[in-house]
């Protein structure tokens, strides 16, 4: 079997690490003699990955006293809801990037008026906007920081006077944060944490409780944090997995490594793509994401494109193809996304090149 | 390293199939040379294991046309508040058989008037009532077919003219189903499917759409309907270990089959409570659970609490304490459990009986 280089959109490649202890922990945790999938969510050695998970996740992000992290179920798109269900009084302001932005700005009109303050769908989502002020009145200001479609990104912590709602599914642990500035943090782990099956969400605890409707227990953050996490039986083996995923990040020197081997995985594709004859980038340059990297045929090309995709697939590749709703194609580079895995898609690209 | 004898309530005791193959599956799935964990839910392969998923449930379950099934996230306590929010227009009807059931009503109240038609709370849920009325004008039904932490359980698919709700949690392909009486049957895969961080539900297509109140996205079986189960990224792994199950179950001769052995594993352990001087088993007899048995010291032996817990922890039982807010034994002896285990703890009781 060779082993491939997986460009999928997530769920994702895995640090090998990861892989490896799950292997271990499903044949016997700890010596438990029990397998991870055979332990209850009770007993101390749960409780110990628990915490040790969201210590590793608050040391690693630099969170800041005051917030909770928690571990759910039912992925981003059922944050897009329970943030507006325990945020919005009256209304809330979006900033539309993309595909996900606008399913979480559909969800939010169940609960209130939402503000778009500003949407880059009139060039196709291929930047992100920067004019538009977030009223001082919204209850929340939400962004995705990062933009799994057409592969465009946020690189700053704003500044706002409401609470700063972030879904990061797709760029956590990717670059240094400033987590003071954020009411919650939310995302899939199946992009660069761990197996699918689990939501991280980083939640300050005084943003909350201000709403007047009731809100049924499970949807409630407080529920959650009040139960760290365990209110209910949560994700073990998923969690358990993220856990070796944050300790391998630790290994590598944390989130300013990552951040500078992200930077270098992004350069080295983008430079390609501008260099290479065949391709264009169609996201705004400054706008790039260094998670995904979007990229089309040139149009006298545009007939190449399943060729490309069957030669790419030949030299191992996995997940270039880009996103339905879009076409052309896409490698997600990841947090565990080995630079060989990258370089191989260059070199991939170049050889292409040189056939045509 | 020994094996234990799991009698863990949930996460619980899995099949040895079940775990080898997901560490077979984490190693390389099918040859496609990257783990189930990197394996995008939009691949074939996964498409694949979801379908086969459905379709074993379905055939296991002897599920008839116009149901659908689906793997969500968030556990059967997510399920709490989507069923009133899918099907509650005006009142709903709960039968009160201990906690989970509690919980349940709990949640229905944020959506309208719950009749509570019986409950057993006068006897601490130590049976099951069997003498009231469903009222004609109630949208659904809802009961809890197992309930683990007090041991009782409903063995009959009961006749009702409005939709029946059951929470399954505990004792799915415990016993034959008629799923033509259910509206809706759920559970967490935990304790008798697979890992923690799937949840069964399925659902009755033709009983969704008749309230008036408008449903976020995730929240409404609707939408879990229409894609398959794959709105959203679902619990990839999860699911995967899932099927291994249900595959294990259907080599076995499927639940008539498992009915039989845990028919057999509940008298054995039964049999010994009622035996033995020590023990006795608070549940009415007629109501006894067939996965969960609950048992206590007899009055003048009660000092011996933790003394039968370490003695049995010695011979390797793990999961015998009694829920926290009951305190005394629970034995869960899921579909998965060996009734070598229940032998083993059956020879345990007797060998400290003989101590004292």
């Amino acid at each position: 079997m060779t082993k491939k280089h997986n460009f999928n959109p997530g769920p994702a490649v895995m640090p090998p690490f990861t892989v490896e202890k799950t292997i271990e922990a499903l044949k016997d945790y700890g010596g438990t003699g029990l397998s991870i999938i055979e332990l209850s969510h009770r007993s101390n050695e749960f409780k110990d990955i628990m915490a040790e998970t969201q210590a590793l996740f608050t040391e690693l992000l630099e969170i800041p006293e005051g917030y909770s992290v928690l571990f759910l179920g039912g992925g981003a798109s059922t944050q897009f809801f329970m943030i507006p269900y325990n945020l919005m009084k009256n209304k809330a302001a979006y900033l539309n990037t993309g595909s996900w932005a606008t399913k979480a700005i559909k969800e939010a009109k169940f609960f209130g008026e939402v503000i778009e303050v500003a949407s880059s769908a009139d060039r196709d989502f291929s930047y992100i906007p920067k004019d538009y002020e977030v009223p001082a009145d919204a209850d929340y200001f939400h962004i995705t920081t990062n933009n799994t479609i057409k592969g465009t990104a946020i690189f700053e912590d704003y500044d706002v006077d409401v609470p700063l709602v972030a879904d990061m599914s797709s760029d956590i642990f990717g670059r240094r944060l400033d987590v003071s500035k954020y009411g919650i943090i939310y995302g899939g782990n199946q992009k660069n944490v761990g197996p699918a099956g689990a939501t991280f969400v980083i939640v300050k605890e005084d943003i909350l409780g201000k709403v007047d409707r009731e809100i049924p227990t499970m949807i409630d953050y407080r529920t959650h944090i009040s139960k760290d996490s365990m209110y209910n039986t949560p994700p073990v083996v998923n969690v358990f997995s993220a856990l070796q995923t944050l300790k391998w990040f630790k290994s590598l020197g944390g989130v300013p490594e990552l951040e500078k081997m992200n930077i270098k995985k992004a350069e080295l594709l983008y430079n390609e793509v501008d260099r290479n004859k065949l391709f264009v980038g169609p996201a705004v340059k400054e706008d790039r994401s260094r998670m995904n990297v979007c990229f089309i045929l040139e149009d006298e090309y545009k007939h190449l494109e399943s060729e490309f995709l069957e030669f790419a697939a030949q030299k191992g590749m996995v997940g270039v193809k880009g996103h339905r709703s879009v076409g052309g194609f896409r490698a997600s580079i990841y947090n565990a996304l080995p630079i060989e895995s990258v370089q191989a898609l260059v070199d991939c690209m170049q050889e292409f090149e040189a056939q045509h």
